[in-house]
This record gives structure tokens, sequence and C-alpha cells, in this order.
């Protein structure tokens, strides 16, 4: 059993309107130190597998299918032991 | 100016089932490894200040007010250089 966590991000040279708006809602309960803010999803999944090379291999395949749309985010992942 | 990455999830012991979703489009598409799967929320903050101390706090404040519903959410936070 392998434990993994996925981070999907926009990409830079992409809008990121619910960031925009999160921000916004923070600078307006008095947090206005929050010069930029940009939303992301984070996963956390479990592998029945023991296989280190291999699970990295099904991850980047699991990101590039499915989990992130690689057109306007981009993904990472670490495994955990 | 301080780059900080906020991390919400859910609770353990409450349904997540955005990721049930998830979970059952990975098998469907061959990746039956998958035994578990939870979604949360990853953000990158940018901070106008050089006060670590200040900014940790600060951090914890905007957490328990606007970005995470601790009734169903936990959350953590790093700061960087």
């Amino acid at each position: 059993m392998l434990k993994a966590k996925v981070y999907v991000t926009i990409k830079q040279s992409v809008l990121d309107p619910q960031g925009v708006a999160v921000q916004g809602a923070l600078h307006s309960v008095g947090f206005r130190e929050v010069e930029s803010l940009r939303i992301g999803k984070y996963m956390e999944l479990e592998l029945d597998t023991d296989n280190r090379q291999e699970a990295e291999e099904r991850l980047q395949q699991m990101c590039e299918k499915l989990l992130a749309n690689t057109v306007v985010e981009d993904y990472r992942y670490e495994l955990e032991g």
C-alpha cells in the first residue's frame, strides 16, 4: 500500500476567477495583505501496490488522462512510504 | 513578501462524494489499484509582509474565518521564505 498526494494547479498564464473571488472576500473582511491567491486541487490517494516505480508511472497516467486538464492545468505528485 | 500554501481537506469522518466519483472514474478507465481517494483544496497566497510570526497568525485567522469550513474540514498551512 502506497500513499500519494497529487496537486493540480491552474497554469500561471490562465485566469483563476475563483481565486480572485476568494482574494476579494479576504480583502473585504480585512485581510488586505493578500496580494494574490490561486486555488488548485489537492488529492490524497491510497494505491494497492508496493512497487514505487510502477506507482509513479501509473500516477502520471492518471494525471494525464483524468485528474488534470493539461491544457490549462499543471500537476505534480508525491509518493509517501 | 511571503508565500504561503494552504491545504483544506475534508475530515476523515465526513463523506467525500467528489472523491468517490473520481475514484469510480479512475476504476472505469483501468486504474483499479486506487483504494481510496479524497479531494481537498490547495491555495497559494502571496502576503505583503515580511513578519513570519504575524503572517502565521493572520493565515490561521483566514482559515478559521473564510478559507475552511471547520465543521467538516481540516486545514494546514506552510510559509515559504
